[in-house]
């Protein structure tokens, strides 16, 4: 890594784990799931052009297409995070008023940051699970050489969807309108079942690979 | 994040998707390891000094000062990966030798480099286990408010460990020495049995109180 980069790595490091509560946790969630599709970006970038995966180029081409995409989503929801926190707390913040058209009004501010607050993070859970997907096929027919970059990717991914997952939680419990809550939950629940068994199967497909 | 960490950030994760074999799985594993003693830093810092929580303080005190300790050796991982990466593939790129004896020092060179690439990874998976253990504390006993942020660090901190393992494993599979690939390969053994029920325990104490 150039130094430049360590340090603002570092830098970065030291903002999580200070008192200031943005970044927090999910903006760790998305460069997790950043970090997964990069992974699956390098399997493929080290597979493609090899003569012994060249029946494998084709998919492993559309496979970089995508999480090369997925990369940069991820990466833009790390602000995306920041950006719904602080609309929360500033709703939050908003005097509480006097009258009840005054109150009601802070109150649909607060919710209204609250739908957004569930919605970032169920975006990036969304995200999350198709690097996972995407992990699965590069174990499968990555280089492999480079193939425990395979397993790596799909254990980043998956903590960026656990992660994910925590703050589509938090923010979905305070919200009034519990059929956009409840549905929001029901997409997670079925993300996280299907992703955790492609998480488990492509794990131990590249474990099987290391001899 | 400041704009100038969000570029470097993004670069980094540019030399991670590349064709370029470092940075790769080892330096993700120990980012995710940093991450995970971040964040359960940035919960003792938001739990420290609130009246609520003076019964723990003395507790989360003693916590903050081992996960700030780890979040600066995992950090350093990072690097020491890449170097024991470039060690390995340097001791293969050695002229093989026309003599027996030219022969042995190259395979001895090579199998030390493999020794120090098992090693390397291994004290990654050691750092990131004894993350897992303050995550557990800071679930158990952190500021509600921010008890998501607990469960995001053990997630990232196992992420970090399970990909960390992957590349202990494919070294050892190279060492001649079996004596040596075995012992570590036991220890790894015990350190994700008792991670993995640990995270799973802290991940449902953090779901549990998020209402």
């Amino acid at each position: 890594m150039a130094e430049a980069q360590a340090q603002a790595l570092g830098e970065f490091l030291d903002d999580l784990a200070s008192e200031r509560p943005t970044p927090g946790g999910g903006g760790a969630a998305a460069i997790s799931g950043a970090m997964g599709a990069a992974l699956v970006s390098m399997v493929c970038n080290l597979t493609i052009g090899k003569p012994k995966y060249v029946e494998v180029e084709g998919e492993l081409k559309e496979v970089l297409v995508r999480s090369e995409r997925l990369r940069g989503e991820l990466t833009k929801a790390i602000g995306d995070d920041v950006k719904a926190f602080d609309a929360v707390m500033g709703a939050y913040g908003l005097p509480k008023g006097e009258t009840d058209e005054g109150k009601a009004a802070r109150t649909a501010k607060i919710q209204a940051a609250l739908k957004e607050a569930t919605d970032v993070p169920l975006e990036c859970a969304r995200l999350c699970a198709e690097v996972i997907k995407l992990a699965e096929v590069t174990a499968e027919k990555g280089n492999l050489n480079v193939i425990s970059d395979a397993g790596v990717a799909v254990q980043s991914a998956y903590a960026g969807l656990m992660s994910a997952a925590l703050n589509v939680r938090v923010n979905a419990a305070s919200i009034k309108d519990r059929e956009f809550a409840d549905g929001r939950l029901s997409e997670l629940e079925a993300l996280l079942g299907e992703a955790g068994s492609t998480t488990l199967k492509t794990y131990d497909v590249v474990k099987s690979k290391l001899g």
